[in-house]
């Protein structure tokens, strides 16, 4: 019996806790003090709890808000603008022509809008990599949503920061303006081994080792970028990263699509924290991730959508559901990807990937109140066996009732209560005519 | 200029039209009279249009309802019963056993559940294969849902309706008892050619050329099912077919995952048409159809969500933004599955492969007015610069705001106007208990 004062008492819902033994509790409640969880168990035990707000689950689903461990917010300008085209037209004639006309204003937009959407499907901590970082985390703070942020670093001068040495300057200035921030982590993130030399990657891995900040860097994405970086260096991007001291448990690696058993043994090696976007993968086709297979040798996976240009949403309900499929026909065997293990990349395993761990990923005491709430009161929703196989399979962004992030409830009956959504979208649209030109 | 009085008059969207030409037409409405479409075209055109209703789009995309070419719809019934699992162990151990304890009512009652989600989700056409069918037409009707039903025909007994040759009297009495129905067509339904002796195949597909009624069958779904008929009959399933004579332009073959060059060959030299299944076939691990080169020959494909204890849900959005992706992912080319082309499986070529598009899959004059509205004021469908795009893309089933079937309005502002959703949801959570028989 818990007997206590707390400040919100979310009940009358499935818990599933997301903690190490996978507990999963019917009719039950979470309590939380301030940005904390105080405790999780089943309704009897808060018989005596008085809240000083209730929210009552209606008999649907409490678990732990959603971990996307790989996007490009601000790409919701972009949502849309071309598809079905090969990866170096839809680069070079596209994306990166659109992206030169970016300014600090469409980033902060379009990262609202982006958190908007993140928020309304579940989704209460992601990890960005783009440019005018300082404009992401300005949205993200203002959204109330958690989130690492970082601005991408590359060879070439970038339209955010100039020439690349400012660019150590800016993020390590976005680092000092957001010490101790309860929601904003500042990360490094070199782009790529292709877009990044020698002396860019360590001097990045050397700066995240310094601050204990997340190292954040796409890897082994396609095969081509492996014949370059073959060509380059005589090595596999992973191999290449090995050799000059990149790999380590810091660093999230996003895609890792074209991977040999050699890259992943040193994955595993240097506990390497791999970031999973099955959705972009399948759209540019690049390629099929062996998560399978890093799996079985206890890598930590977590989950991503990538951004809106190659998605095109950022609903990681449905990445998901497309993890738990593509694995399972890739392999033509349905058991290498179960729904708890979708559901586990999706939370705790995604916020391990991100360092947050101790802090975010399960419902437990004493961890920060991230959680969200699934109305299951629905057709589709109908009847439920069992919830995990639900939110894998059946569930998608719009079942998302109500979210809570660091004890704060931003969204509520499908309410956004830290956004204006009617001023964000004509905001879009606004920004949409300067990039379509017309 | 359409100087008329109309019935509805949908306005203020964005009309695809899915006719052959493709063509999209910006601001814009479709004007209804009784269960037809009169007009379609710019809002102009309509200034002197007098209508009984008008319901406005609000600046959302109009497009026709979509088209679900196989699924067993009371298999709600079992939706997240089991998951993960080998096919045989899913099949022997869980499915069949629970369709064991089938009763009509459950096959009603599930199937007013699916239509219920089929509505909410925009599909305004199913194409059915189950037990008690009879039911399944009950159900439909009530709902108001167009409807393709047929009662699955095999060797054994059937629960439904005994010995084999009832099941063919069976076929025939729902056919008589359907004959005009504006809303239901009754098919000649044998499972497959592992379930069904010569003699049962040719029969029905006897039956369905003297009806005038589509022939539907599973097909080629598995590599065990080619294994089995290659040890029995000493060729391929589509050979088989072809050898008795049951492949014809009136044949819908569902899955057909696992083909030679010699079986597409047959498929297309007799116009058979083939309903493509992606979720499904990724979740039970049967493979990848290959759709890209069935539709460079010139084949009909459609799209379906099978049932829903392999998918789990029936969100034909959903299932147009897995053919696109895992097209694309399957063949290393972004290019062999386009938007448009994952939008006509779901619309006219589903209505094609149903022998219906003359009557639906595209918004003409003349057609049947099946429609749907798609509200595009979101944070993940902003901005829009491409509406086919998002609705392959970007858009779920949530997003469908309002739905018109035969000139009716079926579903308005999410709010289901043919059936009491709470009244199945109880009624379903009741069969689930005695399903898991707690």
């Amino acid at each position: 019996m818990i007997e206590s004062v707390v400040d919100i008492l979310v009940s009358n819902g499935t818990v599933l806790t997301l903690n190490a033994a996978g507990d999963i509790i019917p009719n039950a409640a979470v309590a939380i003090k301030g940005d904390r969880i105080a405790a999780v168990g089943p309704m009897k035990d808060f018989a005596v709890c008085r809240a000083s707000r209730t929210i009552d689950a209606q008999g649907g689903i409490i678990l732990p808000g959603l971990v996307n461990t790989h996007t490009h917010a601000a790409m919701t300008c972009f949502r849309g603008l071309a598809d079905d085209l090969p990866l170096m037209t839809w680069l070079n004639d596209h994306i990166f022509p659109a992206e030169t006309r970016l300014t600090p204003e469409m980033v902060y937009a379009g990262t609202l809008l982006a958190c908007a959407e993140m928020i309304l499907s579940g989704t209460t901590c992601f990890c960005d990599m783009y440019l005018f970082e300082a404009q992401a985390a300005r949205a993200a703070k203002e959204a109330k949503i958690r989130a690492v942020v970082g601005e991408v670093l590359y060879d070439f001068p970038s339209p955010g920061y100039g020439p690349l040495e400012k660019g150590f300057e800016y993020t390590e200035a976005l680092m000092d303006a957001h010490q101790n921030d309860p929601l904003i982590t500042i990360a490094v993130e070199p782009h790529s081994t292709y877009l990044c030399a020698p002396a860019l990657l360590q001097k990045a891995a050397d700066l995240a080792l310094r601050r204990h900040a997340p190292l954040v860097i796409h890897l082994s994405e396609t095969q081509s970028e492996l014949e370059t970086i073959q060509q380059r260096y005589g090595k596999s991007p992973v191999a290449h990263l090995a050799d000059l001291g990149v790999l380590s448990p810091g660093l999230v690696a996003c895609h890792c699509v074209v991977l040999s058993d050699a890259d992943i043994e040193l994955i595993r090696r240097h506990d390497v924290k791999v970031s999973h976007n099955p959705e972009s993968n399948m759209k540019l086709a690049s390629g099929i991730a062996p998560v399978p297979g890093l799996m079985r040798k206890g890598i930590c996976v977590g989950l991503g959508t990538d951004g809106c240009a190659s998605n095109n949403n950022l609903d990681m309900f449905l990445e998901m559901d497309t993890a738990a499929k593509l694995h399972k026909v890739a392999a033509l065997d349905p058991t290498v990807m179960s729904a708890p293990a979708a559901l586990r990349m999706a939370t705790i395993d995604g916020a391990r990937c991100l360092g947050l761990d101790k802090k975010i990923g399960s419902l437990e005491p004493g961890k920060l109140a991230d959680l969200i709430i699934i109305d299951t009161a629905k057709p589709h929703l109908t009847p439920m066996y069992d919830p995990i196989s639900h939110l894998v399979y059946a569930v998608n962004g719009a079942d998302v009732q109500t979210v809570l992030i660091n004890g704060r409830i931003v969204m509520e009956n499908r309410r956004l209560l830290t956004l204006d959504v009617d001023a964000l979208l004509k905001t879009m649209r606004d920004i949409a005519r300067t990039i379509a030109g017309t």
